[in-house]
């Protein structure tokens, strides 16, 4: 199970300088949906540099104008690309297209969609398929229960990520269940009082 | 019937200079999502002068941290905001809250969303509810049939916004039909060989 370190809500000097320090220490370095939009991808692309070891994921969280959103988000030096999967089929099939001739990764975004969506969208081989609990949702969550049981309902669906308000328990107990092939770790550890420390426990539990 | 003219998909320079020449010719000017995602809040806040007459709305298209990114958005200056109709239910009440409080406007982007999700978020009386044909969908899309078919479905909603590929006839004929309060104009507009004529003449066909 791979580690993306979700940074968002800072500013684009101390996500970067957050990006270096983690290269190499977790799987997926993601600079998030804020970062995005605070900033933008022209300024992202003029300060971030290449990561060395650690993938880079842009949390484009693209809904519409797909191959628009994917082009500049791969110029910008990203790896791996998020799509909304309540994104339009054609946007979905359009972006997979591109991230597959590409030779990148595209993960779909699952939050808010239903199964019959879910359904619908189930025939992206290569996609990584975010389960995604809405950071302003309310509902309770437990994350292995839900990994358990989207699993038993897609049983093809070969690469699986899940995100929201993951510790180090929990970490664990989805590492233990072997379902999830990444798990996204946001405020844990970048709000931390050490970071990279707060990482690298997450990794020694997850390995 | 107002009009929305959506920039999109260009320099944020020349979206600038656009911008100012719109102010006062058309209702509501919007910068694009891809402006957004392109160069970000902070650059556009600094570069985008305050418009006159025109008001102002930013396609955040958000899905998720809703108060963070509505706070961010309306900072930015704009006047109306929007998020997706695909959000969680907690979102959407989140920032409808701070809209009113801030005695601004938000509108509910329906791109994608089914009528049992649409009966979901069918109780915020002051919000614009945007029907919105995607841009990479290639299904046929009739604007005025659809608005028609919304407004028997949902009675109770006040402010209809309806967007997609939207000519000059088809302007005219929702005009006509009097339930739509705002058109959405993309390319119709800002690919014309002369912009300002184009608005010109959608305001005249829709008055």
């Amino acid at each position: 199970m791979k580690l993306q370190v979700a940074i968002d809500r800072v500013s684009l000097d101390y996500a970067i300088e957050l990006a270096n320090k983690l290269d190499g220490i977790v799987d997926v370095i993601e600079l998030g949906t804020s970062l995005v939009k605070d900033y933008g991808l022209i300024t992202i692309k003029q300060k971030l540099p290449s990561l060395k070891k650690s993938q880079l994921l842009l949390d484009l969280k693209t809904i519409d104008e797909g191959v628009y959103e994917f082009d500049k988000g791969f110029e910008t030096g990203a790896d791996i690309l998020t799509v909304m999967g309540g994104a339009s089929v054609d946007t979905l099939e359009k972006v997979y297209k591109q991230t597959e001739e590409l030779g990148k990764t595209m993960l779909i975004d699952l939050m808010e969609i239903n199964d019959e969506k879910t359904s619908l969208i189930n025939k992206f081989p290569k996609a990584i398929y975010g389960i995604h609990h809405a950071n302003d949702s309310q509902n309770d969550f437990n994350a292995v229960d839900t990994v358990m049981e989207f699993h038993k309902n897609y049983v093809n669906i070969q690469k699986i990520s899940i995100a929201g308000g993951i510790d180090l328990t929990v970490a664990q107990q989805l590492a233990s269940q072997g379902i999830a092939d990444y798990i996204i770790v946001g405020g844990s550890i970048i709000k931390a009082d050490d970071p990279i420390k707060a990482a690298k426990k997450f990794m020694e539990v997850i390995r």
